[in-house]
């Protein structure tokens, strides 16, 4: 079912030279040093429950499509905020799912989907409504085994890292469970502060609150704020984070005064801090966070440019991540540059820039990464994660950028059955680019065949720091 | 002349396969839910005049690219407003036409105009200007046969729905004609008010005068107003439409409060409407025309981000669609927000989504067609109704809007013989497309059989609510 | 080592007519009429003094790829503004360049350097840093031959003509001692006054008294600077210049009345200029010379946004061109309407409009270029003059402006062994879009023959005016 060619251009002088080039990457180690798999999942290492609440209710790629064409998520068993009731039975779930499944034609969901039954589960005949229940019961069969405990398929993944995404105010307490566990699996947080720094998230009060806690010392002012930020990394640091992640609408950076800061800082502790203000701290913090990255090492990550929660009917009824978040237009070279004037230039900073805007790769992004030193450009992410997004990517930054200014590929997922699936989507799209450049004549095999591993394996390690 | 495997990827590996899925839609009925074909042509059914009148003079996107190259507009016959006399010898302007045909390599005049000289009148040798004569005694010949009037090409080129595009105070009476004269076509009116809603457009007053004479009340104040345009819309629902269309240049959509829109209109009544409050009438009334689609089930288009007239000497002169519309970059995420939020998830509504930006397809469009269940994208528009933009389009928003999430295709055009060219190369486009996924083992072969024929003729047909 | 082949598309349907178009464009003598080559380098046709200098300190493709990679432009013998002490011994450069060859994997420096160093010194081995100083050693040995020289190389690079970038008050005196020379080439400069327009450049007010100085007359308001301009191009045209070119960082035209500009002129005088006279003034400026380039008939180009020297450390260490010049988003639609609409229907005007922002090409600069006979695209600049850059340019600018309101190719380049390279690209890349629209049967093989020669050859000396 799954051909040994698949994603490849079929046209036998490229398709070629992508084969010999994937087998160089295919059994790598998978290095994961972004995504969002539940760290209680791996520690507990409790069967997972069936079949829907696996590969459906919590995928939001797969809600999302199916709530576009009419299917309420109540229906998808999707679990509601307001008490609304929802379907229950994972068979019905699964049903919708598999009589919708050809709306997955042509979508990166589909090859995953499509991978993962066959790869992961053995199932070999065609989603629809027909086979619905047959494909149900072998993938509940297959669950109850001691094999397909989480576990056993991260180390049957051979999945080298995993790091994690987890807040600034997190005890990290399934990170201490796993480390103490025996389980041999490198599992890493992510130090992830957003709801500490967003300041008209409606919980950045209780946020503020249990960082105080947590670090012992009431956050009464901003110096105390950023020292308990400073503290919570140093935490993080120790329990083997190499990184932190930091989601905002606009990139826009740019210190403030001290004595600025501290007013606005007050002012938000007072419940009074006005979208201007939000912006400006945005701005701010994001200089501090890069200062901190600079002394502890931490790689910093930006991910910007997302409207969350655009729907909020869906959001007020089933919470975020639901698959109602729009991307924005977003500008880098003006936002960005105070923080790199500061940091841009200095040997201790690594910087990975995220974008769900394309038209900045070959416009802004590569040119950034292609100059400063700290900067290397992130995979296509969310949207783009699939074959076109990263064909785009590669055919529009690599002439600027280099290959060698771009951070390797993350997973970015929390669809834990999912991970080989991408991964190998990934290395097969790199292997046919680079197939491409020699069927060009651009590059010769030799170069393509080094470039393959440095893209696949060697880049990603390097960028977040995780080579052994 | 015309190659069998037009427009299909020459590597094999993709074109037998297009080949295989373009059989399967080659021959089915064309779809025409949004264009602009003159009733009256169709209603009256008299022959066309001459090659020139029929091909040249009244398509902007020929005479565009002639005046692009110091053409003057006189010289192709275009018909002034002020007087200025221009050329009206037919043979002459076909002669420039034939002289400069050479301007359209590569362009979709040329493929569409190689086709139609060929499907339609079996012109089977080059335009030149050594042939230009030949060929216009071939087409005039043509033209004065019965089989070649417009009732009857319109039933040779299998056209199983038309729709027009037409003013809130059209009378329709052209459609009333066709109606009662026994011809058995399908032609539906389309309701597109804009220059009733467009308060600086100097035809305002005058259109909003006449439009109450047209619903039997003078439009004195907003409530009237809004009474108007829904009297029309069930006027236009009677006589078979089941779409509107909206151009605005921002899609910027919010409500007013009632006193303020009140007295906003009443100074656009006066005269005295500033440009912002044109902008944010616009942003109402894509609002209250929503909520009249939801209610009378007439499905919504908007075609945004055209910066009309921005030659104003060739208007001044010539007049509107003369070819001097220029594109803006348009923002869908944040404008639109106000209209999904409070109808995108009414299972009675329908929007179909246009543009010229085609930055918007991955960034904003496709996420949002992927999403919110009220909305469907069209198909490229305009500039980008080609073969090289329908690729962009389909790589750029299949992975997150799906196939299904589409609307299909629709000609746009006033250009009436260039109907089949036009359908069919999309036709080839979907085709090629589809078997690229199938050569890259991203879809198998069932699965895109099937989707050809929903993306050539089933999508179209559901989305506008044409489906017998 | 180099393919017959490089650079066309793999399929053997595509490449076979790739090659059959390149061979009719190989031969042709370069055309170059825009670019950086320093014209005392050919004045004085001394030897050049070693491979470093030639091929690495002066090339800011290559330094800032190293330098994004963490190598201190010190270690690369950049010179330094502010004393800072830089690597002397190009051996030691050349090795480092070397030993990081591989950073130029997939990108144009990678396919230039490649080809320069086979095609114009004989280089067979690959580049690597085992190879650094062999390859070193027979650059050099190559360099101290007469043939070698600056002019033996233009005229064996079969250079027809080849145009420099000039300040207004540059004296031209090499151009001059060429013409004086009896060497045979054709070299003519352009006239290029940004610093005596950019208000807020801190060299501006002592250019305006270079200008003044120049002319004869002190510059002590609007008028005379007007005058004054006028008279350097009265010169510059005398020296053969056929073009002018102008760097903004919006393209914003605007004329302001006579009262206003003198006013702000004054003001610049006085060193009162504000960001927003600055901003202003440009888009006046850009009107005037406009209506200059009506009068006497010099080429306007157009260059918008890059911000220049977003990097300010390295622009206080190194001064500019270092590869710290990010691109903007760039406006065309609104900003150009004042000019266009004064101008563009101008038979005596040509307007060539280059862009650093992709998505323009199919959303603003093909509709403009498809409609205004006035303007010409620019191929396509800087970062995206690679082979991806112009495929891209070629599908998304064709369809709407068609082939020929392209202004062909021009290599922008100051490293002068590098053009062959650059033309070479440039008209595979012709060749290779072309073939696909054969096999595509988009066009045929004769209107292929033809237009290969065009955009290659007849288009560029005919939008430059520079036809025998």
């Amino acid at each position: 079912m799954l051909s040994a060619d698949r994603y490849f251009d079929p046209s036998p002088a490229v398709r070629d030279i992508a084969r010999r080039l994937y087998q160089r990457v295919a059994g790598l180690p998978l290095v994961c040093p972004h995504g969002h798999v539940d760290p209680r999942m791996l520690a507990e290492n409790t069967p997972f429950p069936d079949p829907a609440a696996l590969l459906v209710i919590p995928d939001h790629y797969v809600t999302r499509m199916l709530y576009s064409q009419g299917i309420p998520l109540e229906r998808l068993g999707v679990p509601s905020l307001d008490g609304t009731p929802v379907e229950t039975d994972p068979r019905k779930i699964w049903q919708i799912f598999a009589d919708h499944f050809y709306l997955f034609r042509g979508t990166p969901s589909g090859c995953w989907l499509t991978h993962e039954l066959q790869d992961v589960f053995g199932v070999t005949e065609p989603m629809n409504g027909a086979t619905a229940q047959r494909i149900y019961d072998q993938i509940a069969s297959q669950l109850a085994k001691p094999e397909f405990r989480p576990q056993a398929l991260f180390d049957r993944f051979n999945i080298e890292v995993l790091c994690t995404t987890d807040a600034a105010t997190d005890t990290l307490e399934y990170h201490k469970q796993i480390r103490d566990s025996g389980w041999k699996a490198n599992v890493r947080p992510t130090f992830r502060p957003d709801r500490a720094v967003d300041l008209l998230n409606p919980a950045w009060r209780e946020e503020i609150s249990r960082l105080g806690k947590t670090t012992g010392q009431e956050i009464t002012n901003y110096s105390r704020y950023i020292a308990a930020l400073e503290d919570r990394r140093r935490f993080f640091k120790q329990m083997g984070a190499t990184a932190t992640d930091h989601a905002v609408v606009v990139p826009y950076t740019g210190e403030l005064a001290m004595r600025d800061v501290e007013a606005l800082f007050d002012r938000a502790l007072r419940g009074e801090a006005s979208p201007e203000d939000n912006f400006k701290f945005s701005g701010h913090m994001l200089m501090e966070l890069a200062r901190m990255s600079v002394e502890d090492g931490l790689v910093m990550q930006i991910h910007p440019g997302s409207l969350r929660n655009h729907n909020r009917a869906v959001f007020a009824r089933f919470g975020p991540d639901r698959g109602c978040d729009i991307p924005l237009a977003t500008e880098y070279t003006r936002n960005l540059q105070a923080l790199l004037n500061k940091f841009g230039n200095d040997p201790r900073f690594m910087l990975v820039l995220f974008t769900l805007d394309e038209t900045t790769y070959s416009r802004e992004l590569a040119p950034i990464a292609g100059h400063y030193p700290a900067v290397r450009l992130g995979p296509p992410w969310w949207f783009n994660d699939s074959l076109e997004g990263m064909e785009r990517f590669r055919r529009q930054a690599t002439e600027t950028a280099g290959l060698y200014n771009t951070a390797g590929f993350n997973d970015d997922t929390r669809a834990f059955p999912s991970i080989p699936a991408r991964h190998g989507l990934c290395r097969r799209v790199a292997a046919n680019f680079l197939a491409g450049l020699v069927a060009r004549h651009v590059i010769d095999l030799p170069d393509a065949e080094a470039a393959v591993v440095d893209v696949s394996y060697n880049l990603v390690r390097q960028t977040y720091r995780l080579a052994k």
